[in-house]
């Protein structure tokens, strides 16, 4: 046998020299994160920061010293990412860490609770459960409702219609994850905007429905789902004898942020049989304000929601949930295994595997915890406002300015725009130009066949005068 | 417009100031998980932990100081967490994290890189294909392999059989992704050992074709796929005129760590045109050490590899790999959307979204390069081979003992043993009571419907001396 105390070092122990070592380790790391400041980001190109990256031996025969592998991951990585806390990275729904989230990951990694089984995550999974009444609570659902908590947007949006699809099947007798699709599943629809995220046509597509069994419903002005066109499409549907399994409303598009109307979508729902799932990954953290939450109204009415953290949130990747109406919604999912979640555990023991598409998984909820009673509700309510009230104000400075032209309101934190006389080259050559310059992160779209440039507001730091500066560094670019 | 300057102090910042207050809270971070030592977890109940979670109000209207919040949740939660690194915790495939991937946790989070575009992530995107041809070459694949980083191995065995069954269909002219399951796939099988991890099973619920199609092949004595069986299961099939799309061969079960053959399972595989994915989550690792590597012979004739690194690599959740073959399997996949991964971009930009079925997607790939590179390759075979030797300790004390029995060799890491004249009861009220006293993690099973106990050796500090213990206290518990 191996001599293990050589080894003693490496692993997180929680003794006063344990704690010591990674308390050191961790200053090491933060001091890994002190670059040249490079904007945005830096300018290297591809190939050389492959060439940065590809210096390092991965696995060399003998270990490097834990410094200095920090350090060299500081040269080669960390001076050259993206910043999302920068004024100038406006293209994504990316956003900046909140510092109680950041260091919550050290706890989280040490501590590595893996929230499948009771077993590994005996108060972990109560802080699970407990967050996901809080939402439960906020969105204005039942005492029924609860959630889980997800790797992403995407993955939420999978499990509400692996819910859906499962709840469409037990409707005709069928038990899909058995059986597999009913020759009737040729008949499923899922119903979503023409704006919605690019994840539902994804999901139809893993769930073996294909992506072609995802009808696009057209929206209005602003991005949001159109009530007429949907009455119209489920009119069409019907008479094609085609069955709405599910409804997707986006509270939030991923480019304009617009917000269907949930109620009234709820009501069509309801009358067709369909599951009604809100993508509530971007405009969900309204929940938070008195003033925002009326843009949400019939949210509560939803059978499954996606609430997205790392987005309005603050959250960094991953920390996302998908939380239901009713909890018993999970049963449709559950698949026991020997190893875990047996069912014949002591009293109040939750082995949440069973309402997650994945095994293992880490604790990020508590990450959540940390950073919302640390920043409490008036605060977060007054960021979020903040980022909506730019936006608007991002959309009045390119109304009064000749060089831009709104393509649609503004509805949440981004704002989407062209430049009269300009074609999708000239946008193209813009963005790539910002990016490769290490000026700006800007994004790029196309809405209704129509490329435009597009700016996200997630970082609560940045004010109007940093607006005013983005838009005249465009201008300059379009200029030439 | 808000005054933004009371929120700076919230928001991950590089410069000194920032940098400054961020190692602070990262200090009382570490410092939080300084807690009473309760063994291998605290004795309190589900009911005495949700007391203690729901006395935390998560968002009350004005913040609490960060110190408060992170002590809160030490006494709450870091308390009554299991502990990886405690030798009494030997349950489940649950790593102790080591240091350098811990403290990276920092760094990634900080950074907050988000590997769908590169216009998020432009030198993470190059670390994460870095670490992809590492695995590749470790595998033993050609140059034209590479991989992506998953969720954990649910979700790598998930993306593995969905280009399977893509793969399937475009053989027969059929885009699954955008029409959905044909007529035909109603003859579609996975075949995988009747040990093989219940993620097989439901990945073949989420793509639509039902548990029913996965065809479970009988295993040997020792838990392994029997090459004869799958033989007769191939040709029962042909007799019935169902279709082999995906074979799965596990490195490493989940309760007895057998070892499919894979070389005896890629040749049938590539006898029927089926896709041969290799599930080594936990046997992966194998690949890291001379002695072992051998074990895994023809795990470089896979298509599609499953690599764990929150397992047998020491990762804090999440961190695991797909590996193909072929890079360009991946474009059985690829959805364009309008906002990320257009094609359009600058020369070397590599969108990664385009391999995932995630979206946004945290920077994992960071912690496993700062682990393997301060580990080195021989302290990590090390360590890896002081675990396989502790699995035979443990079995060959088993078998010298008239408590208990084996219930099949060892194959990796873990012990899989029953008590003479001791039934499923029994076994189950040792179990929970050592699990409710917080005197012992222990795995409970079933295999083959023999209810069984489970040793997993996850923690490379633990000694033969530390295998005594816990079957002496094992022993007591069921004499008594």
């Amino acid at each position: 046998m191996s001599d293990v105390s050589a080894w003693r070092e490496l692993f997180v122990a929680t003794d006063a020299r344990g704690l010591a070592h990674l308390a050191h380790a961790a200053g090491v790391a933060v001091g890994s994160l002190d670059q040249p400041s490079h904007g945005p980001r830096s300018s290297l190109t591809p190939a050389q920061l492959r060439a940065g990256v590809r210096a390092l031996d991965i696995c060399p025969p003998d270990g490097v010293d834990l410094n200095t592998v920090l350090d060299e991951l500081g040269a080669a990585v960390w001076a050259h990412g993206v910043h999302p806390l920068d004024v100038a990275c406006v293209a994504h729904l990316h956003p900046p860490s909140v510092v109680p989230a950041v260091v919550s990951e050290l706890t989280i990694a040490s501590s590595n609770q893996s929230m499948d089984s009771w077993d590994q995550s005996p108060a972990a999974t109560e802080v699970e459960l407990h967050l996901m009444d809080f939402l439960g609570t906020r969105i204005g659902f039942p005492a029924s409702a609860s959630g889980v908590m997800t790797s992403g947007g995407t993955a939420s949006n999978l499990l509400g219609l692996t819910l859906a699809r499962s709840w469409a099947a037990s409707k005709i007798g069928v038990d899909v994850l058995t059986s597999g699709l009913p020759e009737h599943a040729r008949t499923w629809r899922f119903l979503a905007s023409n704006q919605a995220h690019f994840s539902v046509q994804r999901a139809a597509a893993q769930l073996g429905l294909g992506r072609d069994a995802v009808v696009s419903v057209p929206t209005d002005d602003t991005g949001a789902m159109d009530i007429v066109a949907l009455d119209a499409t489920l009119e069409l549907l019907n008479g094609q004898g085609l069955v709405p399994v599910a409804i997707v409303a986006t509270a939030g598009t991923t480019d304009l942020g617009a917000i269907d109307p949930a109620s009234l979508i709820a009501q069509r729902a309801r009358d067709v049989g369909a599951w009604l799932h809100v993508d509530a990954a971007v405009a969900g953290a309204f929940i938070m304000s008195e003033r925002l939450r009326e843009r949400l109204v019939g949210l509560e009415l939803a059978d499954s929601v996606t609430i997205d953290f790392h987005k309005l949130w603050w959250q960094p990747f991953n920390a996302s949930a998908l939380v239901v109406r009713d909890v018993e919604r999970f049963d449709l999912l559950r698949v026991r295994s020997h190893y875990l979640d047996r069912g014949d555990e002591l009293e109040g023991m939750v082995n949440l595997v069973g309402r997650s598409l994945d095994t293992s998984r880490r604790f990020d909820a508590a990450k959540v915890v940390a950073s919302l009673r640390t920043m409490g509700q008036r605060t977060f309510a007054a960021m979020l406002e903040h980022l909506v009230d730019l936006a608007v104000y991002a959309a009045s400075a390119i109304d009064a300015s000749d060089d831009f032209e709104l393509v649609a309101p503004v509805s949440t934190v981004s704002c989407v725009f062209d430049a009269p006389g300009r074609d999708a080259d000239d946008l193209r050559r813009v963005q790539q130009e910002l990016l490769a310059d290490g000026v700006m992160v800007l994004g790029r779209t196309t809405i209704n066949k129509r490329a435009a440039l597009k700016f996200t507001f997630m970082n609560p730091l940045a004010t109007s005068d940093d607006v005013d500066e983005l838009l005249s560094v465009v201008a300059g670019r379009l200029r030439g």
